[in-house]
């Protein structure tokens, strides 16, 4: 347990370190996180589309193995910093501070308005650790279940925003979204909930308004949502 | 590093306790892991139906916390054992040999030929630790993607059998199975593919068939696949 929490401070040193950076150069961090296969990498695709070159943003793609996603987004206009956890971080199942900063080091901060985290596909551990972010969202499937808030209690009290993605599958389910809704707010009765589908772009914009707001507080201007 | 591998060693140390017993009981055993909401409690009601009155089936129930998986599969005929990994276990991502010999104090072994242990919905922590079982499955949602094999190679190279669910869905996604299974086999080439629909029992047949010749092997009897 001295080792955990050992390992937890020295996470959230590095952490404060990573949201001076932030503060410092302007720009609103998000820690994207999810299950796997629910919809991080084509929601960032849409994302980019939509807030379009008003918008500096920069994607810090984390992913155990592979460049796949990072490939997948290149050519939206976005500045990309892959860390594969395979590389010198034991293969985790999460991003931590230190894998944040060390991907940070090969972004152009003071460039950017918005970064975005796109965290390893996993559906607890990310959520315990502080990587410096301004704001925690996560993309959850309709695929997935109504129960799962009550399940995964941690990442879903973690989470500002819930993106319940794949609407567009709701015909062809028996999901309850009233009952997923009902679930996600007997453990985070705060969290903002934005349907859509990434799929097919249904709810996207909200979604862009949500991102235009929070960056827009940061910067201090009368951004308007849309 | 050192903390880690004596964690490790630990735990290989119960796996081979919990292994001992198992042989000595003569029952199978079938380590069963997925993402979350892939579909393995839905896959476990059917096994349960679809194996009937002949097979004694035990059921040790892994999740963080909620017996919502547990109640599920009540009536179903099979003795089950809750483990939750948030009482006193803090809160694990995944079930490890200790968790899971907590969990066997409350199965009566010697009555049963086969035990399902279904883990923590995690597609990376719970292939890292040996419980002791005889054989490792994992259900994989075709809502999930195409390229998790390579992704997530650890937890797809640990399967000797993969359930490849919700092949319902497949004429609303753009799921490419010919890929999926193209980028399986990079990974684990050796690994049995049953594609199946837990939601409408098509395909779950198969999914009993090799079960029934697993602990068949085991107990040495000629026992017919159907």
């Amino acid at each position: 347990m001295a080792v955990l929490e050992s390992i937890l401070s020295e996470n959230d040193r590095i952490a404060s370190a990573n949201q001076r950076d932030f503060v410092t150069n302007g720009v609103w961090t998000l820690n994207l996180m999810s299950s796997p296969g629910a919809g991080k990498t084509m929601l960032l695709k849409r994302t980019l589309a939509g807030l379009g070159e008003e918008v500096r943003v920069g994607v810090l793609e984390g992913d155990i193995t592979t460049s796949l996603d990072a490939d997948e987004l290149d050519g939206f206009g976005a500045a990309i910093s892959l860390v594969n956890t395979s590389a010198g971080f034991g293969g985790e199942c999460h991003l931590d501070a230190v894998m944040v900063r060390s991907g940070l080091s090969r972004l152009p901060l003071v460039d950017l308005d918005l970064l975005i985290i796109e965290n390893v596909g996993n559906l607890v551990c990310p959520a315990e650790f502080d990587v410096g972010e301004h704001s925690r969202a996560m993309v959850y499937a309709v695929t997935e279940g109504e129960e799962k808030p009550l399940k995964y209690p941690v990442m879903f009290r973690a989470a500002d925003v819930v993106v319940v993605n794949k609407i567009d599958l709701l015909p062809h389910l028996d999901f309850d979204l009233d009952l997923f809704r009902s679930n996600l707010t007997a453990v985070n009765p705060g969290a903002t909930v934005i349907e859509l589908s990434a799929r097919t772009g249904e709810g996207v914009e909200r979604w862009c308004d949500w991102l235009r707001t929070q960056f827009g507080g940061l910067r201090g201007s009368a951004r308007p949502a849309s």
